[in-house]
């Protein structure tokens, strides 16, 4: 089988395998300052957001993405009132967070005003918390702002990032998470996309030394599918900023409000509290 | 980006989805009287075989779904000891079924034999159990051999089959399920591929269906990443044959024999007692 023209393709070169979308029409192409924002509408995967030729969003299964990005760690916290996501321009993840009742404040710090502006035009979903008062949408360069943020500014980081290539890379270094690591109060949680679990295990591995390094207690690695991310199976890596008092509490990132979670008063379409137990649990090739 | 003839392309049409692999070469371009088996040497992902055009194995993901078609059935039934496999010709199921040692015979009943002797020569790991004492390798219509098989012959029934299209139609439907509870001994189970969670859920609903149709007690449906299948996401559907004394048996899919799946004396690398337990955890949308 070959495919023609109609088809949208991203290769994964260093896996020789690709992933394609049949594409009824392209609806959006913008060069922003900082990388090249696409929108087609698919015959089966609804829109679509590439940035730079990658995959972002699909109608189809970013559900998973955005509620394995949030409702993991905010369950993990004991009350998350102050939460910042760096990245996540799509407004997606920002949208899940503003679920939990308790969160006072949600600053959402993208470089690229051209992905929000994209899902205000083409993923109305995804952006129909952003008149919540407690939604805060700021465009500017993430590593700044985390750099510059008062010390114990957050209870919860998301990193809700591209890949670590171009404007995201400096997202995946230890410098980064100290800034993090300072940027949140003791007891604080730090979550960041961490690729395929089977295409890029030295990714999640660096991360796990990389937060190690910048002063994070334990680290956890959570797995969950995503069908249009590369291999179809993708990761998420938690840690917390240990308590002056002891370690114990940064071990303990298997421990949730797990009864919180099974009573949550809002609507998921993929995660329920036995699929955050289930997440953290490590296949035999991840365990060794 | 477009891609050369250099890629092996499996197309997804009802989800208008594809998915590549980077091949180096053909090794292998062989029509049985069933179907069409062809085996590439790729550039990421290894050996690959399709049949039909469909990725059946290749050498980089194939443990993830054959631990995953074996150890949780075997490890739900008390004491496995006869084991019929239907389909399964890379024999790469039969290898995972013989590493439980109380297993005393392991039928495999395939009705293409020019899928064995592929892999006898391109897939090697795979077929490095076929000469155990307890390996029997028949090459016959599994629907048939089901339906004349004495009642009560098996503990376990794997079916692990190619899309329900062709050759395999057969193996979805209520009058095969109904010959397989005729073959189990009561408390026997059965496991069959059931395609994918995100893609196919009316196929797994009408497996499960036909299962309860066909005198089965409850049925469960364990999920598992499976990155050459159609949306790297997959799925395996189990159900107990129930004992006359109670259905109290067929309803607890969720039980396993847990410390023996965690003290296993032989390797996997997907699988393990966490793992079990975590494919048994449903999605929201799939619990709803």
């Amino acid at each position: 089988m070959t495919l023609d023209k109609h088809w949208y393709t991203e290769i994964y070169p260093a896996d020789g395998a690709a992933f394609s979308l049949k594409v009824k029409e392209k609806l959006h192409d913008v060069q922003t300052p900082y990388q090249r924002i696409e929108v087609y509408e698919t015959e089966g995967f609804g829109t679509l957001m590439t940035i730079d030729g990658l995959v972002m969003v699909t109608d189809r299964d970013n559900f998973i993405y955005h509620e394995m990005m949030s409702h993991p760690v905010l369950f993990t916290h004991a009350d998350p009132k102050n939460v910042l996501i760096i990245g996540g321009g799509d407004c997606g993840t920002l949208r899940e967070v503003l679920k939990h009742p308790g969160v006072v404040q949600a600053q959402q710090v993208d470089i690229d005003e051209g992905v929000t502006r994209a899902a205000e035009l083409y993923f109305p979903e995804l952006v129909d918390a952003n008149s919540d008062p407690r939604a805060e949408l700021y465009f500017d360069d993430g590593i700044k702002w985390v750099a510059d943020a008062a010390p114990g500014s957050y209870d919860v980081i998301i990193v809700d990032s591209t890949d670590p290539v171009g404007p995201a890379e400096g997202l995946f270094s230890e410098a980064f998470f100290r800034s993090c690591h300072s940027a949140l109060r003791a007891g604080g949680l730090i979550v960041q996309q961490s690729e395929s679990p089977l295409f890029h295990q030295k990714i999640i591995n660096d991360m796990h030394s990389a937060m190690q390094r910048a002063g994070f207690g334990g680290t956890r690695t959570l797995n969950f599918p995503q069908c249009s991310y590369p291999s179809g199976w993708w990761s998420a890596t938690l840690s917390r900023r240990v308590t002056p008092e002891g370690s114990e509490q940064g071990t303990a990132l298997t421990e949730f409000r797990e009864r919180d979670a099974a009573g949550k008063l809002f609507k998921t379409r993929y995660y329920n509290a036995a699929i955050h137990r289930a997440a953290l649990t490590l296949p035999e090739f991840m365990v060794r």
